[in-house]
């Protein structure tokens, strides 16, 4: 039993979309995206912020991000860019405490559904975008192998 | 010669007030910042968008991201959270083609002042700010070593 949403999922005790895992990092889907494929990553042991973080976990959570954000560029999501952030403290709009890095994909004149994303956070269609996700960082690697 | 401006601030050819620095990084402060602080880092090595920067470097540049969040907290700054936050892509509004990792200090009820940063971005005493963060890095991580 944990208090922690995050480590719930983590344990997959509560539900959640996955894009991405490994022995140390989970990346799912936001429940309330404020852009489409809005991901966030996380490290599966519990550190409530970056000073309980251990810096390795920290790289490691990055470079999932930084794959990420690659992945959606030449994902079905099409995305020209992304936005990657970790809003460390609740002075720093933190809304779980268990450290996380959102990707944010983002297109060439999205500015607008930005900001209509960031007031409503519609969650159409996880499962599509998961998938999008998913594939692309599965074709976009598998030439690095 | 180069028309990079970061690449020029790597390079000592154009002026930044550093915070730090080691062979890969270099984190210097925002001359137009949001908020007192406001600390760029980057790959000292040229990558315009992170498609192009290799993920060891990422790491690293998170890695340096993560220790100036500590750092503020425990600075003159007082920072009591921070943003941390890669633009990637002009469409994600990154302005300088070369990839950088803002460090946004923050601190309770700074709501306001974050958003009147966005428009003004006025530059006092950056100085202090620079020498409040240097102080605290080496204060903070001594401990470590």
């Amino acid at each position: 039993m944990t208090s922690c949403i995050f480590c719930s999922i983590v344990a997959g005790d509560a539900p959640s979309t996955r894009v991405y895992e490994d022995d140390d990092i989970l990346a799912f889907l936001d429940v309330r995206p404020i852009l489409r494929g809005h991901t966030l990553v996380i490290p599966k042991t519990h550190a409530a912020q970056l000073d309980e973080l251990d810096p390795e976990l920290g790289a490691r959570m990055f470079r999932v991000g930084h794959r990420l954000a690659n992945a959606v560029r030449h994902s079905e999501l099409a995305a020209d860019g992304a936005n990657l952030l970790v809003n460390d403290g609740k002075s720093a709009f933190q809304t779980v405490a268990h450290t996380h890095l959102h990707v944010l994909p983002r297109h060439n004149s999205d500015k607008l559904r930005f900001a209509r994303g960031l007031i409503l956070r519609p969650n159409k269609d996880p499962e599509g975008a998961a998938a999008a996700i998913r594939s692309a960082l599965q074709r976009t690697e598998s030439t690095d192998d």
